[in-house]
């Protein structure tokens, strides 16, 4: 059993994550942190936990913090998250972050796509980007995992063991994502309202998304060079879900059964990683309210290049499931607790 | 642990069963039933089973599902079931059909409003209709259980208390209830196509709905006398979740807290049933997802009449919840289990 | 031709009164007035009006819009409408106005459900509510038309000739009315996020929603003595659209074809009223996007009780084009004018 | 004023085409042909007509329709379309065809695409592609418009002039496009039921889709060589619109200004074409409602690439808009008549 503490609980990642938790059979939830609900109860805020979770929300304090949890995920407002983290760690406690601020190799990079000094560089160094199947070893060591996003994990996913495998050209790489409405979180921005998100698509930062920096991190190590990406978030009216569509130039001809050889060696024995079948592609639907992630593929003859397709839950999987799943490995729980259940579909 | 087969798994009822089954912690699912998917994975027809649930789907055979079941649910088209249910037990197998056909007192009211003759009307004096908090007494000692629908379990634990309490009249109770499209089930009908449903509300089989009769027939033990009501089925265009708004005049005037004592007393350690303090009403997403009923109440003082609104997932507690609520009372399991997961809300 | 401004052009019945004018043949917009958006072009604003309409907006200057109005829609807020209303009508404009605030013919009334004193209560005697196929010759000789919304004119419309013909109880009338979200207005509020909306269904106000005051005037107009209803309003997840399913006891046995006949008898010749015959029941898209409202009945002859189901278009017939409507009534313009589309559909 | 004839009414495109017919001021309907609904008013099916147009639906009779009508659209299923458009085209009648099959320069192409033979090969060269603000001098002069659908019009329109002023290069362009699920025609298809559809996201057809030919054709044309592009359709749930993300590697460095030029000069003077200036992306619901398509652009300086973002309703410029505007040229009517209202928005 852990004690765990969820700092920014009532904002969409932070809720979803209190939801998984109250399931957890080795975790005991001993802090809700809210600066917006202090002292009131989370099933006041959130009344799908009535009955179940009625634990009231306190400000954040963290001498007590550190007196009663042993594990924090932070969920954070970016302002808040870059002074609390410091602390959080100095006093020893384990911390899964869900903000983007401890997620860079290179501090440059963050100064550049953040457009701000880093808070605290040289935790830079100790922490570990958390994503669960690609740096499973490092999670096990570190003290701070930097919980990666959902547009990250999805498109990360989908084409580091291509890279890796060295069948895909580096310079053409195209991914074309498209997310949910709670990914933009718990927000009253009219960008976000019902009246105007419903039956409406659209691109946004074109060319300019933050995490598309992540990507690039993440996707030069897989290919042993840099490589840069064309990034496009969209917004679809759904509620949970995201969709990443990736284009690659293929180095040279290469059959589907090669291709599913190379994704089924990489992620073996991965139980949240769905390798969808060469001749189906996956939909968000079959993930949703699920920790896992289906990826699928098709390759363009025609122009030897490779589409793959990969579709999770933003708040799971992108989110508070993989934060869990983080936490799982730190404490070395397995992997699969508490996050075994399958989709929704409906 | 009991073995147990579902009988029609691929329809929307079906699945949401296998789902709550494959982590119920009691539960070793024997077989899988499915006219239409025979010999074919139920993770290749909803891919969210993948790598959780692989098994194949078969034929309906009794004797075999004698052989390795104890207990079946069956979620059977309405021609199939009449038949098979009788078969089942007298096979001696614990049965909990999802169909409306042997949910009757009184087999007059069935073939009025079925406008057919009853196929074993011997065995409506053996079926005990679960509705669990209501019921559970009779439950715990069948071997047949009726389950109840999304409409009629929201309807009549909204006005069942205040009905047993004596404190409405019972001529002028008008139920008007909205559903969510999943409540059609696995159908290939235009009227429920994504371009024909979202945007669109409508009411459908005014004054004539099946369901109205199941409504009296518990209502009418509530108030010990005759109760008919108006119940106004509507389609609005959201995946799961159904809302009862109730109608009702007060016998004489009475103040929200007395309201709120006959609810709290009537539904005291009820995990299930959440009643929503006076002064707030709830909404279809505090409950989706979970097995969870929540229930609120207005009183409109000019007219003395009480408004009462209670909303649940139609797929959760109004089919496969509590489906599976029956079974741990069948089986002397406590009732929570499988089950006590709060909803999504997102 | 006629001069006209919109003031409050950017809420949502704001814009859309613009957009229905935009192809009115006898309007020339003048002025559009917004408090948010001063300076900026309507098509800024409203992407859809790009090359259609780029007018800029402007600051509200009565003696501005006197100089080049001969008629003003207004479309303003609460507090900013009390005052602006009055000067407007002193200085002779013809005003259509979409608040609350002039429909009532007793300003104890008003004060009651608004809680506060009416700013000008000397106007309610000049206003007329403008219910088009209700109040057509008084709105003929009116230059303060007081617009009805949504809720009202689907409620008022569906009741009135039942009352006025004198069939109905008037102890029992309970009116549920599902809303889609743009019913809410341009609001950033986070109950209106899509991902609070979306997959959601409640009631709210219940029992104390303003505008059940206004459906009882109208509606005890009709029947010649007092009424009072049960007004129940819900959100539903759709963008555009109101539902009304209204009940009411019948004084004595009537058949169909006689309701029918009271229906046909009360609207005649009414182009924007769509009787749909015994045996059918209206859909919320029938009407979307255009300016009619359909009618709908079932007699449930077990309870000698009425079940009329009446849909609009919430922003049209229920605010802009019912609106522009009553302008064609004032400017002696065929009715029909700039309003005679057909509903979306899809 | 001309007398026209839709055929295939009663389909999504085929309704919509009538929908915008009804307001058009040119046009008298003669004939409504519907096999599905011989003898049943267009107003007991989409009942959003009636008291617009209660016009009977006909069975398909050559001889009748060439008697009655001037002018024919033709939105039939692609098996009886391609013997009725040959017998429609002899007899004399303007055809305007939404189906696939007369949209090919090069009969080989239809047939690898297709997978069976061309039924007329012989009117390829009488056929003009009906994309208006680019073959709008052929469409003047032919009586067989090939009508273009949602995904190539939006595809086509983005690229062509990027392709014309030679500044792309062409072997990498990749175009993501997203679709409403009305673009899948009024089916009763499982995959798009509501519940299916809602909350999900998808690809299909990656790298096989019949449509990329179409887009082939038209871009090679503008390129002067042979181009192969990648494009994926997608499904998002929503009822109307489309919108396509198309990347493009820049030949040389180029700004923003520049590529603003080429879209002005080769859009000049087209109403119906919204370029968006620098800086802003369109969304879907800007155009959804109208005949107008928004185009707008990023260029990705780290990588010399471009993203440009075009969006139109998929029934009306995908559909049934550019087919009406097909029939304002060849009629030598004004090119926006009837099609002149701005978008929904809401």
């Amino acid at each position: 059993m852990v004690k765990v503490g969820v700092l920014g609980a009532t904002g969409y990642a932070g809720i979803e994550t209190v939801r998984l938790l109250t399931k957890h059979p080795e975790v005991e939830i001993t802090r809700l942190v809210s600066h917006s609900f202090e002292g009131q109860k989370i099933s006041d805020i959130y009344p799908n936990f009535d009955g179940v979770l009625d634990m009231e929300c306190c400000a954040l304090d963290i001498d007590d913090i550190a007196a009663n949890c042993e594990l924090v995920f932070t969920a954070l407002p970016h302002g808040v998250s870059k002074d609390v983290i410091p602390e959080l760690y100095a006093k020893g406690l384990k911390v899964i972050d869900l903000s983007g601020d401890f997620r860079y190799n290179d501090v440059d990079v963050y100064e550049e796509w953040y457009g701000e000094k880093h808070p605290a560089p040289e935790l830079l160094e100790k922490s570990v980007y958390g994503l669960c199947e690609i740096h499973r070893d490092e999670i096990k060591k570190t003290t701070l995992v930097a919980n990666p996003g959902c547009y990250t994990t999805t498109s990360i996913m989908a084409l580091y063991p291509l890279l890796k495998a060295g069948v895909i050209k580096t310079d053409n790489i195209i991914i074309d994502a498209k997310s949910g409405v709670t990914g933009a979180g718990r927000t009253t921005k009219l960008d976000y309202s019902f009246s105007e998100c419903t039956e409406n698509t659209l691109a946004y930062k074109v060319a300019t998304h933050r995490h598309t920096s992540e990507i690039e991190q993440e996707l030069s190590i897989a290919a042993g060079e840099k490589v840069m990406v064309s990034f496009t978030p969209h917004l679809v009216p759904m509620k949970r879900g995201i969709y990443a569509t990736c284009y690659a130039n293929l180095k040279e001809s290469i059959n589907a059964e090669e291709i599913e050889k190379i994704y089924n060696d990489f992620y073996k024995g991965e139980y949240f990683v769905r390798l969808v079948p060469h001749g189906k592609i996956p939909e968000s639907n079959w993930t949703a309210g699920s920790n896992f992630i289906s990826i699928g593929f098709e390759i363009d003859t025609r122009l030897n290049r490779i589409v793959v397709c990969s579709t999770l839950d933003n708040l799971i999987k992108g989110a508070a499931g993989q934060a869990v799943q983080n936490m799982n490995i730190i404490m070395g729980y397995d992997e699969k607790t508490g996050l075994d259940m399958p989709g929704m579909y409906l």
